[in-house]
């Protein structure tokens, strides 16, 4: 097919960016909780955006959307999701939601092409009620007691009620259909400075990485702050820190060349500033692509703990809350996406993992998968803040729709 | 005045304290928080008893218990607190107020005893109202618009409400009586293992200690747990773990004997397992009865601080929350005491600090005060298991009973 039947309207692309943005606004981001208002009228935008495409719009009892197509052809599906974190930036979701409708503009309309871009947009990838909710539900993984169980984190309302606000109580469900699609592409902000800090316009994703994560429980014993003398104290808060602190010190030696951890969050029992932490608790999470990497991580957490447990004063223990299998991404899709910044981005492109989780690696576990990213600016994430150059919004668009056009064998 | 006048009756006072701790009790302690239905029957039974002392009963505007002698002679003021922690001791508080009872019944009668001991039990020592309200209020330290804006730190019920459901609205408040009292005096029971581990029986209390409290606010940057590389972040969290550790290393070597230092809360913000922490603080508090100890301490703390600041990636500021002056207690109670330790306990008493705080500190702010402590079986405080042997009691009350006498010279 002629090349310039494969262009991108970066144009169009900016003006539907911009449109989401002004559902919502806050700042210069985006205040797009699951099943608020401006949310719900974003996929009611997308819905109504899905027949240019040659799509029928359906929006289901999860909240995704789907613009499906009747062609008779090779089918790709692409998309991302529409709600945000709280107070967050505009492009982080939205942007891949907006690559594959223009995709699917671009590419369905011919009818000497034979392959469809259908779209889809993931509700509640931001885990404001769940935990990968829409895509899972796709995937059949999401059961209505699930459903009948979540709440918003922020504000406890409980899911049911939040459906029946926006419209969507009672609505069927859609499910994967096993075989009509080739696979599923899905294009996001890279979320960290790798690509601007190497001048580079696209990021190949070559894995999703596994997110591990621990609760490490101390227990010491609560006592007065006053009356307490230091010699006699079990201070399960200074454990904890302790504990921060070695990891700091020997994770390094052990990890690999990209492995993060975070200790997001601590707690001290009872929390009184008169009174000795009797327990004390930490989240810790560890990110890697390698889970034989992480299995040496977890091997040094427990040596360390049993460190903690034979010297004293306080004892610990470690509860495993989540083992995230890395999700591996297509070569093929890898190439098609090279191929595609060799010949629109003049091969800025980098082979890298996404630190970040993502619906891509949901659907990696039905259909071949793959994702490229775009800059961020300061890799700034979620915070309203963020932001990508109009110039890489509008590259990135062009690849992702040639990288399409690959894949679907055009 | 001969010896058999000044005994006190240990069946009475045990009989007296297992009376208050049936009201409210909890397992083997009780509950009993400010204005709960046990606290105020407990201010009743006080009321009811004091007229056996030759005392007239008023419970005033706040709470507090006082029992006046029209005996015209040189008054001692003694007691303590009837309310309690939550699910608490049953000693902590109810023990001074019988001791104070006990030394009213046995010497008040007696018309050829010049003295007067007059009983107060001090409201909401506990603080589940305010900090010290009873004793302060008595200083004439606390306002109206202060009791209109307290509230039950576990319920928020407002203090206004509290009293009317007592039935202690718009009563007056009863306040100091310049040169009325000789001193004041309070037994309170050790709420550490000092004497219990020295096989001692009287603790003479040559201080309250002072309380400096510290709120130390870190601020790094806020960012994604997954796409920010380890090198690139400034962890709030990894920088308040690190100054505790610090503190715990470099704080011995600038510490009196028996100073004590505790952080009690640790906030990491937003405290996600996702979100590297953008902020982060911890409440320190230094306890001494030596102000220049304490003012040394937090010049290291400052330089800590300094260092923190110069080396980065995280910035720390240093607020300073409350400075607690230490009280010091009356060098002649404290002799009082010691004498009826020789008398009565066979001299196992030690001259120490208190390192928890008590209406004592408020009251010898305008009189000359003392204390004396009985031991606490294991150290147990701010738990219902907090006890004290029988035997101990006995012996304490009657130290207490001979030590009022000593101070008005009888």
């Amino acid at each position: 097919m002629p090349d310039s039947l494969c262009l991108a309207n970066g144009e169009r692309v900016l003006a539907d960016l911009n449109a989401l943005r002004a559902i919502g606004a806050y700042n210069t981001g985006v205040h797009k909780p699951t099943f608020s208002e401006p949310h719900k009228q974003s996929l009611d935008w997308l819905a109504q955006k899905l027949p240019d495409a040659g799509l029928t719009a359906t929006i289901d009892g999860i909240g995704n959307v789907f613009g499906s197509s009747s062609k008779p052809a090779p089918k790709l599906l692409a998309g991302s999701h529409l709600e945000s974190q709280n107070y967050a930036g505009w492009l982080d979701g939205p942007l891949g939601v907006v690559y594959a409708l223009e995709a699917a503009r671009v590419l369905n309309p011919d009818p000497s092409f034979r392959g469809a871009v259908e779209v889809a947009a993931w509700c509640d990838e931001e885990g404001h009620f769940g935990h990968f909710l829409g895509s899972r539900s796709y995937l059949g993984q999401v059961t209505e007691a699930d459903i009948d169980a979540a709440r918003d984190r922020t504000s406890g309302r409980t899911m049911r009620d939040a459906l029946a606000d926006v419209g969507l109580a009672r609505r069927p469900r859609v499910t994967v259909e096993p075989g009509r699609h080739v696979g599923y592409l899905e294009a996001h902000i890279e979320q960290g400075d790798t690509l601007e800090s190497g001048h580079l316009a696209i990021g190949v994703v070559t894995s999703i990485v596994g997110v591990w994560q621990y609760q490490i429980n101390f227990v010491g014993e609560q006592n007065h702050a006053g009356t307490t003398r230091m010699a006699a104290r079990k201070d399960a808060g200074l454990a904890v820190a302790k504990f921060c602190v070695a990891i700091d010190q020997r994770f390094p030696a052990a990890c690999g060349p990209r492995t993060v951890w975070t200790t997001g969050r601590i707690t001290l029992d009872p929390g009184a500033p008169s009174i000795i932490p009797g327990a004390a608790e930490m989240l810790l999470q560890i990110r890697d692509e390698d889970a034989g990497i992480i299995a040496r991580l977890e091997q040094l957490l427990r040596t360390m703990a049993d460190d903690v447990n034979a010297k004293g004063p306080c004892t610990v223990t470690i509860e495993k809350l989540r083992t995230g299998a890395p999700a591996m991404m297509n070569p093929g899709f890898q190439d098609a996406i090279e191929a595609a910044s060799k010949a629109f981005a003049g091969g800025r492109s980098l082979r890298m993992p996404s630190g970040a989780g993502h619906d891509a690696q949901m659907l990696a576990t039905v259909m071949p998968a793959g994702m490229l990213f775009v800059p961020s600016i300061g890799g700034i994430s979620h915070h309203w803040t963020e932001n990508t150059a109009d110039d890489d919004i509008v590259t990135g668009a062009q690849v992702f729709v040639d990288a399409c056009r690959r894949i679907l064998g055009g």
